[in-house]
This record gives structure tokens, C-alpha cells and sequence, in this order.
């Protein structure tokens, strides 16, 4: 972890630059997925599978029995867990739910907000050797608690075949009850488009490789909406000397193992605190499973070290500039701080909230905005499963109160079936 | 206008169709105006001003005096009306500032959402004969309420070089006060990236023609947001006998002026006052100076009809699986039939409550999405411009009560680094 000690503004930039994942373009290995299944639904499904996996299961569904074989296998105090953690996002998830707004703006002119959930959402869960499942509670808890009447899930099966017992156990757990064993941009372009199998949704979220997320980027802008643009995770770390150097390096370390182009930034404002906490990464991480993949992730990392009277404001400035998805702040006052933060994901606020209370069991979402996203997006929340439609109704004395305006504004507009659209009802045009 | 009645639910994807835009591919040429600006920043953008346009302003900056001779040329009624419709815009947009929610959902964890305003944003306002003022209300009235820091717009300049005095008198009546004269897909990459003289913005929001939309795609995959995916405008109309046929008319005749490939769906349930409609289309088109386009766009509007015990179930199922952007209910209990409706824009209940209301000045928003988008995406409105940011601040003792959880989830995901930053905290690590 390099170390930079009061660095001029001008190279802030340069600092906060996230790792470049490799820029071949798999846009037209993609776009072929996508058309193939498109055009082709399930037997393209089937075709891609074999010559991908040289394998391609009977029926993409996940059967009853299967559901049934995976909660024997998952262990009891997991089950525990996954309740506890569960009940928390269920209620942090449900205090968000919008209310109503309705506003007479003026006699006999109403207008309301109401937001109404996405009808059919999509859940993509990626596999590998220790497949995620806590991200099917973050995205299925608060689908469910929005109203979504169809929720489906796409994960795909492992080497042998099988499907991992946690994830299908958490789905089951949430009130999924339609998974199907596919992976890869072609389970992207299922729910997309629908298959014979396969429903067609209206927005997919969830994380995954580079051809899912291309597949996702490619059909937001065609046919289907998605959570937010992907990038490689990251955290920022905001320390004073109240906060503890352990503590510290092992909230950096958590963040560093999930994957090589993982990025954990570093905050204060003391070089000897700077160093305590590298000593304490460079001890923990010896014992950690992880560790190849924390030290290729730890080249991206640093440690920035602001230092003198305006140290405060540039550890703010430096954070809200990075736009981290994960901020812990480990400082004295960390709400004065939080308060003045205006680009992040998710905030951990004191020495005992680590970002691992976050990933997994505090109740918040962990489905956050990575590179610099979080200046412009939310993480995924209850909003992210509904959409607010408008309604207004106007009486007839409502639409005379406003004639003028609207006719004065659509004729200056150029707009006159808009004008006449208004003045036949001030006529009372002949039924 | 085509009518169909009683299609079969086979026909209705069908009926449902928008009017496709042209599908060559002018994603290369707009990238090469996106590399363009990015590489070379003002001087780019002079160059291409000058290749497109054969002109390029001094300054890309509207300057004070500009801001002062439009207000001087706009007429005193437009003055007045624009008031009004800000008043009422801004009144409906404050109300729709969101809560902050904040939830202990377990002894020593708390969690809390806060809404915070996306600091730099940009509009853009497409030129043409026409240009759409009433646009800058939509878009700068939520942006000030919500509290976004700095607010851009980008216009371009008319032939002659001045700039339209109703969109420089409505930005500064917004409190917008830097606006550039600056159109096209260099205007947004203007925005996206930043140049000498135009700020990067986080988000970009407005409508434009294929080049402009094409490039708020592209940068929404690379750096910047955008408020939604851009399509033709369109309007469905439900009406019953209760609606006036002449009303009615006018609605659809008022969408179809938008543009040639604008859309407008009559939904009702008796053929003969469906004839009383086509009728008075006809004959109220005759009147309006926008009748070329009009008769164009009529080609892609239809009328369908569903009779018997079922239509008005058929009529709302055919309405939600069509999404529209502006849906208008004038049917008896409108309400019933309004909050079973999952997809839409804007929604205008009953006789005297016209498209051009919400487009001009009932206080909704008249940036919504099209071509279907309504079954994910909402309008533009207050949220559109904020981000919600989570926070949790645990004790020692909530991080106990959860650490068992936290660590069983994180070990059987296989990151032990995320355990161990709970298990060094129970520790009591050295400081």
C-alpha cells in the first residue's frame, strides 16, 4: 500500500483512479448472445449452454425437489443467520416504502404521486466457488416488500450440475420460487427477452462477470431497465487516532479480498497512524485464505495522509471527490463528517460498524455504486423496485383557473392543438 | 386512424407497437464527436460548431447582456403564465421531498437513509422553430429544490447566432445563470466530460434529437447519469360514454402535433363513439397549422374497441401491457380504474384534465418515459435528481449481537478477511 503524504489537489485525480479493467471490447461476443436467444428462446438456451458448459440441464427451472435436497444441506446455524440478517433488511427495507403525495397546487387542481411497483424483476446471482447468496437477500427482500407480483431468479448451476443449496435455500427463504439454472449473458438476455422458460422481466438487478455485465449495460438502453452500471468494489476508510489501526487494516483487508481489482483507500491525518495501520495489513493478512488475491488488490490501494489545520476539510473534500461505495468513518465527531459527505454509497459510521456489518446483516443494501457512480446514483433500495407515476385531476373550474396560462404558453410553443385542446372544454365543446 | 375491434389478446403486442425511429447506426459518428471533445476539449468544441453549423460563438457562455435583451423580448402575458406554471411546478416538487427514515432495528443498530442532492447537473433544451421553454421548467424547478449546487443548460444557438429570449428568460427565472450555446452530441459530451469552458456535470437530463440521445446513451455507460431512455412522445386515451367526443379528439390531436412519430391510442368500449371521435379529428385537424404532421402521425394512432361484459377489464389490461407515457382516464369511477393501472407516466383523470395541463402547468412533470419504459422507469421528479445515501452506526454491543451472524454468512461465503473484521472487534484489538 503505497503512502502519499499531503498530496496538491492537482494529483487528487490521479489518486483516485479505480483499477482499469481490461478494455477488450466483448460487445459483439455479446450482442451474438443476446440475438441468438432473442431470436432462438429455449433451444438457443440449450445450444449456448453445451457449447459453453458442455452441459445443459433437462429444464432450466429448478424443480421442488431440488429446492427441498438444498435446505437438507445447508447447516442450521446458517439458517439462523440468514433469518437474523433477514429480519433486519425486511425492516430498514419497509421503513422506506414512499408515501402518497397529493397537493391541491391551486382550487380544483390535484396532483398526487404514488409510487407503484415494477411488476417482474429479475434477480442474476453469479456462481463460482463460493457463490454469494447474501446478495439474493438484498435484492429479494425488498422486491418482495415493494409489491413485485413476479420476482425470478437466474443462477448458474455449478461444475457438476448442481445448484449451490445456500442460494436456492435464501430464495426459497424470500418467497423466490422460480430459479433457474442459467448463467452467463445468456440468462441475461432470458429475462430480457423471455423464453418458453423463461418470463420476460421489466428490470434485472444483480452483480456478475464482465459478459453479464455487458449483457445488462447492452439490453438497459434496448428493452429492459437495470440497477446501476458495474465496477469493481471499493472502500474508503476516513481515521483519525481515535479510531483503532486494527480495526482499521482489517476493515481495509475485508474490502480487499473480494476480488484482484478490489480498491481500499486509506484517509487520515497522521503519517505514524498511516504506518500502524499498514504494519497491522501486512500482519493480518498473512492469516487470511485470500491472500494472493489481497495482495494483487492491494497494489491498487493507498494510504493518503493529510496533514495541518485544514486536514478535516480535505479528507472531506478528497471523499465526496472519490465518491467511495463504501465509506467507513472512524473519526471523533463521524456524524459532523457524514453529514458534509455528499458522494457515497453506503456510510459506517464509529469503530464498531464495519463494512462486513453492512455486506451482510445491518439491515442496509449492499448493491451500492462502485467507480465514482454514487455521485449520480443510490444504491439499490425500495425505490429501485417501484416507479412513481403522477395524476392529476383538474375540475372545470380547475382547468378555467389555468386556461390562460397553458394557452399563452402552447401558442408561444408553436403548439396549437395543445392550445385547442384546453379552449373546446372552456366552450364546452357539443357531446 | 385505424380502429380494431375486439382484438384477441394474440393481436394486441401488435397494436401495441411504437412507431420504429431509423435504425441506421450513428453510434460511430457520435463517438467521434464524444472522443473529440474529451481529447480536445473548447477548441473541439469551435471545431465542430464550425464543420456543423458553420458558426461558432466567441463564447460558448450566454453572457449577462444576452439574459437581459431576452427578458426585454419576452411578452408580459408569457411572463405572467410562466409564473404560474413555476408556482405550481415548484409547489408539487417540494412536496415530493423525500423522508429521512432512520430505523433501530436492533439494540445498538441503527440504520438510516437521507436523500442528498446530486451536486452538478446539466439540461439540455434541443433547438428547432419551436423551442420547448417550458422544458427548463420541468427540469431546473426540481433541481433547485432538491438543492443540486451547480445547475447548467445547454442550447443551441439559432441560425442567426442569437439565442431563443423565452429559454434565457425561463433559465433565469429558474436561477439558472450559466447557459451555453451549445447543441448537439458535442453539447453533451461537453457536459459529460468537461471542457475549459463548460463544467462536467453527474447527471444529464432532456430531451433532443438521435445525435443527442445517442450520446446521453453512450456517456450513461462511461461517466454520467441520465434521467431515461429517450423515445417518440405518445398519449392512450380511455374512454367510456361518460367522455366527450370532441374532447377527446382534441387530446389526440394535441400528441400528434408532437412530431411525425408521435403516438395516439384511443381505448373504449362502444364502437359508435368511436366514430364520433374519428369524426371530430378529422374535422378539428383542418383548423390546426401543424395538420402535415399531424396526418403523419395519425398513421402510427389507432383506436381500439372493446365490447361486451369484459371491456373494461380488457381496457385496463390492454393499458398496463402498453405503458404509456401520458395515459388519460375519462371513464365513470376513474379512480377504480386509475389505481389498477401498474405502467404509465402521468395519468390524467376525467373530463377536464388534458394532456396540455400536465404539460404546461398542473404542477406534474412532463419528462416521462416512452416507448414503454413507464412498466420501469418513473418521470422525472424530485428524486431524479437527489441520491439516497444509507448510514449504520452500531455500538460494541449491536455489533456483538450481530457478530455471529455476520461471521457464520461471511465464512460460508468464504471471506474470512469479512470475519475477521467482526472477530478482531469482539477481541478488543490492541490499540
Amino acid at each position: 500500500m503505497d503512502l502519499c503524504l499531503n498530496p496538491e489537489r492537482e494529483q487528487w485525480r490521479e489518486l483516485q483512479l479505480r483499477c482499469q479493467s481490461r478494455q477488450d471490447d466483448i460487445r459483439h461476443i455479446v450482442a451474438g448472445i443476446l440475438d441468438e436467444v432473442k431470436q432462438g428462446g429455449d433451444r438457443a438456451l440449450r445450444e449456448i449452454s453445451l457449447r459453453i458448459d458442455d452441459s445443459a440441464p433437462d429444464d432450466f427451472q429448478v424443480s421442488d425437489a431440488a429446492f427441498a435436497e438444498a435446505a437438507a444441506k445447508v447447516a442450521p446455524e446458517l439458517k439462523v443467520a440468514l433469518e437474523n440478517a433477514k429480519r433486519n433488511i425486511e425492516m430498514f427495507h419497509a421503513a422506506q416504502l414512499p408515501r402518497k403525495v397529493a397537493v391541491d397546487v391551486q382550487h380544483g387542481v390535484r396532483c398526487i404521486q404514488k409510487a407503484v411497483p415494477i411488476q417482474r424483476v429479475g434477480l442474476y446471482i453469479p456462481g463460482g466457488k463460493a457463490p454469494l447468496f447474501s446478495t439474493v437477500l438484498m435484492l429479494a427482500v425488498p422486491a418482495k416488500i415493494a409489491g413485485c407480483c413476479e420476482v425470478v431468479l437466474c443462477t448458474p448451476p455449478r461444475k457438476d450440475g448442481s445448484m449451490c443449496p445456500e442460494i436456492l435455500f435464501t430464495a426459497q427463504l424470500c418467497g423466490i420460487d422460480r430459479v433457474y439454472a442459467l448463467g452467463g449473458a445468456q440468462a441475461i438476455a432470458a429475462m430480457a427477452y423471455g423464453t418458453e422458460s423463461v418470463p420476460k422481466v421489466d428490470k434485472i438487478f444483480g452483480p456478475g462477470n464482465r459478459f453479464v455485465t455487458t449483457a445488462k449495460q447492452m439490453v438497459s438502453t434496448d428493452t429492459v431497465a437495470i440497477d446501476m452500471p458495474a465496477g469493481p468494489s471499493e472502500v474508503m476508510v476516513m481515521a483519525d487516532n481515535s479510531a483503532n489501526p486494527a480495526y482499521v487494516a482489517a476493515d481495509l483487508l475485508s474490502q480487499c479480498e473480494h476480488g484482484e481489482d478490489s480498491q481500499a483507500i486509506l484517509l487520515c491525518n497522521d503519517a505514524e497512524f498511516a504506518e500502524k495501520v499498514k504494519a497491522e495489513v501486512e500482519n493480518q493478512k498473512e492469516q487470511l485464505p485470500r491472500k494472493p488475491i489481497i495482495e494483487e488488490s492491494l497494489k491498487n490501494s493507498r494510504i493518503i495522509v493529510f496533514t495541518g489545520e485544514e486536514s478535516r476539510e480535505q479528507m472531506i473534500d478528497f471523499a465526496n471527490q472519490y465518491g467511495s461505495e463504501h465509506l467507513i468513518i472512524s473519526m471523533q465527531r463521524p456524524w459532523d463528517i457524514a453529514d458534509q459527505i455528499t458522494a457515497a454509497g453506503s456510510i459506517f459510521i464509529g469503530n464498531y460498524s464495519p463494512e462486513s456489518a453492512g455486506d451482510y446483516a445491518s439491515g442496509t443494501n449492499h448493491t451500492l455504486p462502485t467507480s465514482g457512480w454514487a455521485r449520480s446514483h443510490s444504491g439499490v433500495n425500495i425505490d429501485s423496485f417501484m416507479r412513481k407515476i403522477t395524476y392529476q385531476q383538474l375540475s372545470d373550474p380547475g382547468l378555467r383557473g389555468l386556461s390562460e396560462t397553458i394557452i399563452t404558453m402552447a401558442l408561444a410553443e408553436g403548439l396549437h392543438a395543445h392550445a385547442n385542446a384546453v379552449a373546446i372544454r372552456m366552450k364546452g365543446g357539443s357531446k
